[in-house]
């Protein structure tokens, strides 16, 4: 389905449901990284400006079947992908996304999308060099949401499903199939299983070890401090100017 | 690609570029079904509620790329065929479509879109009854467009292609892609040829006589005024109510 990144940037990936610690995991895992001289972009699902204000409309009547969510998403990491992702990815940035097109094929098809028109969907975007799965059971994930959020939401809670009437009951059953589609594309797609419930410390020590691994021998786009630390060192008159102005790009992110 | 139409409705759809004469030949068609006791549904491209604000602000701050076109109208027929069009077949009614899956696969191909991933992407929508493609010279097209509207628009005429920096130029360019693709797809689904050249009253002529062919010993849910005379001349007591409800929806189409 996906074919693997031909791109001279590294592209890093996060998965796993709420509550499984990945979002913690990637800002650490970025900062370490552009703390040791490395360009950075990252890219947030569902964050692109060009269907926002279709989604919230679409989330406030609960217009969506599941078929238009999917393919909504699909656009939304479509105007990322050719926008964002892909032309840093061919200046020899590191992509790192938190959630990439996994995500759909968990969801979406937990929703009841065929598993094959979904992977279709998403087969213009290549396979990531690495993707960690963040794999916690039901009951931890479970616990960590409710006490972080006021309310679930409807989709959230998978009410459109009709599991259950009960929202959290309807949040569980829901996080549990997308709990299983993950784990049935552990071998499918290679994925780097993480123990969610290991401590905080103690986990970004093993990712990063990972992306070490992954990086090492590699030359990306230095980035902007690395670049003038490079610079000052060789003491080279000819400024790659256009570097420098396209690494300003990339610090914010796309949010 | 497209399965054959399972349901107990009968869609109807009309597909050509834009100066084909399509659009007054299904106008003429649903109005004379109608005339003939049929319930007639009529759904036109890229018309539903759900991504409408989304395109418009894509389309004037020109954010498109090929890929998040085709997957935002991708979206917008999704939205009409699981809302609209399905329940409308499922009762036995009359679907027709002015433009259907061909013109995804016709403009978004001329776009530069894969194929074989814009037909997976439509996977969902079954075969048509019947599809009317109306074949037009190109001159012919462009010079009855040209002549009844103020300005091309910038999508509609191409231009996000780069082919010409004139949209005139652009457009006929863009529009024999087009042209090209339906060509293509005449024995890949079995599309109806009619000579859109051929007088409006001729060619009506024979549309009407296909569908004739087509609708022949078929009973699909009735008119609420064929009903109503059917119900006077049996004199039944029963009312089927529902079917009176149903039917008052349809009226109005979705635009």
């Amino acid at each position: 389905m996906l074919q693997p990144n031909p791109y001279r940037g590294k592209l890093i990936v996060v998965e796993g449901i709420d509550g499984s610690g990945k979002s913690t995991q990637i800002n650490l895992l970025t900062k370490w990284l552009q703390s040791r001289g490395r360009s950075v972009y990252f890219s947030e699902w569902n964050s692109s400006d060009l269907v926002k204000s279709t989604t919230r409309l679409a989330k406030k009547e609960r217009m969506f079947t599941p078929t238009t969510f999917s393919l909504l998403q699909a656009t939304d990491f479509a105007d990322r992908w050719e926008n964002r992702m892909l032309p840093m990815l061919k200046a020899g940035v590191i992509v790192m996304a938190d959630r990439y097109a996994f995500t759909a094929f968990a969801r979406d098809v937990a929703r009841g999308v065929d598993p094959d028109w979904v992977r279709n969907l998403y087969s213009f975007a290549p396979k990531p060099d690495i993707v960690f799965y963040f794999r916690v059971p039901l009951d931890v994930a479970v616990k960590r949401i409710l006490s972080s959020r006021a309310k679930l939401k409807f989709y959230e809670a998978g009410m459109d499903l009709g599991l259950s009437e009960n929202k959290v009951t309807s949040f569980q059953l829901f996080q549990q199939r997308i709990i299983d589609e993950y784990d049935g594309m552990v071998d499918e797609f290679n994925l780097t299983v993480i123990d969610g419930t290991t401590p905080v410390q103690k986990m970004q020590k093993q990712v990063r070890q990972i992306v070490k691994e992954v990086l090492d021998g590699w030359e990306g786009l230095p980035s902007p401090k690395g670049l003038a630390a490079r610079e000052r060192k060789e003491k080279a008159g000819k400024a790659p100017l256009e570097k420098v102005a396209l690494i300003e790009t990339i610090q914010g992110g796309e949010k």
